[in-house]
């Protein structure tokens, strides 16, 4: 396999691989006026890295927000909004966002509403960025309680993915972005489900590079065609409309879990929902779940739960008229979207998750 | 002339004229859920008039804000997505914005941004807001003494223009949109030009259905080809580059005054900008002053306000890389957009305006 890949698509520009971010030179410089938005993390372990091969590239302000999920609020807007006006940002303008799915997904917000629209540039550099969150203009905030409640649709001009950000990362973020990549192989790509399935995340790191540029790929293959989320978008949430309530449920008794957890935890409910209302065969449903178990311990969840996590489950973006419509799948490699399902069901698949029953 | 026009072009329905509003319900109840976006004026003057129209459109809730541009803020944003959280609007909801032109704007960016974007109509009830404000699509929110600072572009899928509301409107208002409507007149539409030239706006009142229709199709001839302000849209912009800042600039001295008080004095620079740099002759050009004179008292700019004046048209957003690009006349009913002017043609032209200075 090539060790990067150049597509041109239509308003997006990708890079992806080895040696990309050297190819970010030409993306940045076409700005007269560059801002870069990054965390106190990003600021030790990655801002290095991004002087250190791009050493032509004169940036006009760095613009630092605090690292973590829970700073990703209008609060931090207003400073960044703040930040610009000062340092007199105009429409000519970029902003870079360095960083994982926080730093994308605020950046591309601010972006989009400063002075009605600046360009703005994503080079991801944790594994859940790389594969999901800086591909597809999905940008926005969390906002009372809810994961991004306040954001809009928006291209980047252009994705930088260098797997040499990855160097430093720990543990527990390849684990994280291994749901992704699972829910990938689940939802369309039955390949990379062989590559990964019945494996541990731990011990196939030599095979990271190729997984990534697969996923990436898979996902941009997908965005491409529906911006909007309107139709086929739809299936990359599969395992996130439980997962989500998953998310903030957890985040609100102050025991924040990685997205990935809730994601794995989220594909083992609706993948036993698929197997009720959307064909999938028992034995592909076990083997679902003997996979994502090997790489994630089940959560403390509890029949006690059941009610507030469909209250905020409710509260999803894709309910409608107050109802759930669930991405399932049909097989291995092949999703569906927008299949209904009743309040009822979902509790019994969080039962099935509480109890590890098996599918019948 | 028709007293109703009904134009569908492409994204949006427009509806111009008398009884026009009853014709908002086949657009509003497309939508399960419906939320009215209102003020304290509004609800007092206008939304008994929107019951009694259209007394079987049922609102799902509605939400007010305080009157006045000063409310044109992101604590307010914050309110109006606490108030839709809290009552679970979702992504089959319309936000009705019912109002002036702070209320379209607000309502437009509110919409544009809730859950990743829901629908918005717009029915304007000012002047301002039937013949500018509410068509075209620019939302946003005022932010560190910036108009306009944070919002973007985005279409309603309806605008709704019924003459009817203007009735209660105190004599301010009108002389208000009257600088709007000049401003259409000499930009690109020299038979508007010709029927308020020498007149006052506060003679005119039986001519203003016929002048409300003509210029709300003038914006939509001139947006529906450039919704993103790339090209042709910027001459809507004549008069507003100095007018802007002369704006802001009594709104932080705590004295504010009308929007069309700001633009009559931006075109009187303007105009005379044009003298010099865009072909206008002498004698249109003293014209246009003598009708602005007419309807508008010189506001008491003086020569030690032109140092801030220029700061803040320096942070206008179509300024790029420090230079000043303008809307100019070429003659009456013609503009031209992105003509460079430096720092000290400006300076003059202002002194132009403060010493009643005529064109050479």
């Amino acid at each position: 396999m090539k060790s990067v890949i150049n597509l041109d698509l239509g308003p997006v520009s990708y890079c992806i691989g080895e040696h990309a971010l050297e190819s970010a030179k030409k993306h940045i410089t076409k700005y007269p006026k560059r801002y870069l938005l990054i965390d106190n993390n990003i600021e030790r372990y990655c801002l290095p890295v991004f002087k250190e091969k791009l050493p032509n590239v004169s940036i006009t302000g760095i613009i630092k927000i605090p690292s973590g999920e829970e700073h990703k609020n209008i609060e931090q807007c207003i400073n960044i909004w703040k930040e610009l006006t000062q340092q007199e940002a105009d429409r000519d303008s970029v902003i870079i966002n360095l960083g994982g799915g926080v730093i994308s997904d605020i950046g591309g917000f601010i972006a989009a509403t400063y002075k009605r629209g600046i360009a703005f540039i994503n080079i991801p550099t944790t594994l859940l960025g790389q594969i999901d969150a800086a591909i597809g203009g999905k940008t926005g905030i969390d906002f009372m309680d809810f994961k991004n409640q306040v954001g809009l649709f928006i291209d980047p001009m252009a994705v930088i993915i260098d797997p040499l950000f990855l160097n430093t990362l720990d543990d527990v973020y390849w684990q994280s972005g291994f749901a992704e990549l699972l829910k990938y192989g689940l939802i369309m790509d039955n390949d990379l489900w062989e590559m990964v399935d019945k494996r541990n995340y731990s011990t196939i790191k030599d095979d990271w590079n190729k997984l990534i540029m697969r996923a990436a790929k898979d996902k941009i293959d997908i965005v491409r065609y529906d911006t909007n989320e309107k139709g086929i978008r739809k299936i990359l949430n599969f395992g996130h409309t439980i997962g989500h309530a998953i998310e903030t449920h957890y985040l609100k008794k102050d025991k924040p879990i990685t997205h990935g957890e809730a994601v794995a935890a989220g594909m083992i409910c609706e993948s036993w929902l698929s197997s009720q209302l959307a064909e999938l065969e028992c034995n592909p449903q076990g083997e679902i779940c003997e996979t994502i178990d090997r790489n994630f311990k089940r959560l403390d969840i509890c029949e006690d739960d059941i009610p507030e996590l469909l209250l905020l489950m409710k509260q999803d973006k894709k309910v409608r008229e107050g109802k759930f419509k669930f991405s399932l799948l049909r097989r291995l490699g092949k999703a569906i979207h927008d299949v209904e399902v009743d309040d009822d069901l979902v509790a019994q698949s969080l039962r099935f998750y509480i109890y590890k029953k098996t599918c019948e």
